[in-house]
């Protein structure tokens, strides 16, 4: 079961060519991902950096398809494996059928000295939960 | 030979953890990307993006350690192959001797509909010889 | 009668001092005005862009007060005045009664060449709508 | 005498309708007042963030042309007064002659919990210095 973040493309997102520049993409992937935490883990990220972080360790990406102002994105976040500090999520961005980009990511859980930190329980419960869920 | 391109870490790069923010890192990226086809290939963005472009269609990243505010980043750009219309490069940030972000990412050269082009002969045989050059 | 825009404060809004950093507040304010063409004006960007553009010709802005991490802003868009070819908005964003940044912006409506033209009577008549309507 | 800070319009500074999109200017906008804090004051904003920050308190904001993607602009930042803990900075950029936009800025020194402080002594005199000195 994918956790679903809509997002419109916005003006903001678009290059001279008209779609939208890749490191935009990151900062919409980084808003899926806070929403995510928030509403699928309930541990929203405004919590978490008082005390730690989850840093994104690695990523493989492809861009499949350009996208265009105006675009109703939908990222669909999934989790692929949960170790004791880290979680690899598989996050798709479709505009309805038609797949823009997929991204496999590990994040890590760290404290404030950048030190691995085993999840939480509860937060451990949850995105197993999320992950063996029916669709 | 690779294409080196000096980045402080400024305080817009930063996140409230005060370490550069992933997106940031490939605004940067974009940057060193940009001035290695103007500096190394004779070949500027503004000039590509009149009739064509360059998307970025897949990368694989290693983010190996946190980078913090005023660290002197060097980003090496390497060319590892080159196709008739595409070009792998490898790209790694180091503060210092201590690498902080290895990319490998694939560019695409294409037209305004986003269909495949051949690289100019110019171009290519610049991309080969900073692929063989010394080091 | 104002047009508001909700906007959560997002991690990458935030600056090492765990503060929005100041030009995100501007990437704010752009989406503020985009979903304002589009929702409550009926012409948005992504078909003003096809053949014409709005760019803001002149702002102040009062930075208030600072906004955190998880904050729930509110920006409120009412209209001040409508010229030929030119808008004067005040855009508020507060969080709760707290006002975090007031911006008198003037906006101009341009060719793609940059020269000025009229708004098309309805956009104008929806501008005007707004401006008088009650609160 | 203005502190001059070069800035290339780089890709990521552009719109869809090919032009700086506003926001990025402010990004551009800190970089030239970090550099002048560093270079000009001798005040780096990561030595300043250890302890301190000096955010932005006011803007008036003139766009008077646009800037095109390979533009070599032109920031200078000079000092228009000092307070106790605040000062004015103008600053204007331009790409050869042609001026495209024209701030008159508030920046305030304040402590970890915001309120103001003086500046130090050293940094008050090189503000002085760079407000009188010759052009």
């Amino acid at each position: 079961m994918a956790f679903t973040f809509p997002q419109k493309v916005l003006f903001k997102h678009c290059d001279p060519a008209g779609i939208v520049f890749y490191p935009r993409y990151f900062e919409m992937l980084n808003d899926a991902v806070e929403a995510f935490f928030d509403a699928a883990l309930g541990w929203p990220f405004e919590v978490i950096h008082a005390e730690a972080a989850v840093p994104t360790a690695s990523m493989q990406v492809q861009f499949t398809a350009p996208s265009r102002h105006g675009d109703a994105l939908v990222f669909e976040v999934a989790v692929q494996a949960v170790g004791r500090s880290s979680v690899t999520l598989r996050t798709q961005a479709r505009c309805g059928a038609d797949l823009r980009m997929a991204v496999d990511h590990v994040l890590v859980h760290v404290d404030r000295d950048g030190r691995p930190q085993p999840w939480p329980a509860r937060v451990r419960g949850a995105m197993e939960g999320v992950m063996d869920g029916p669709e």
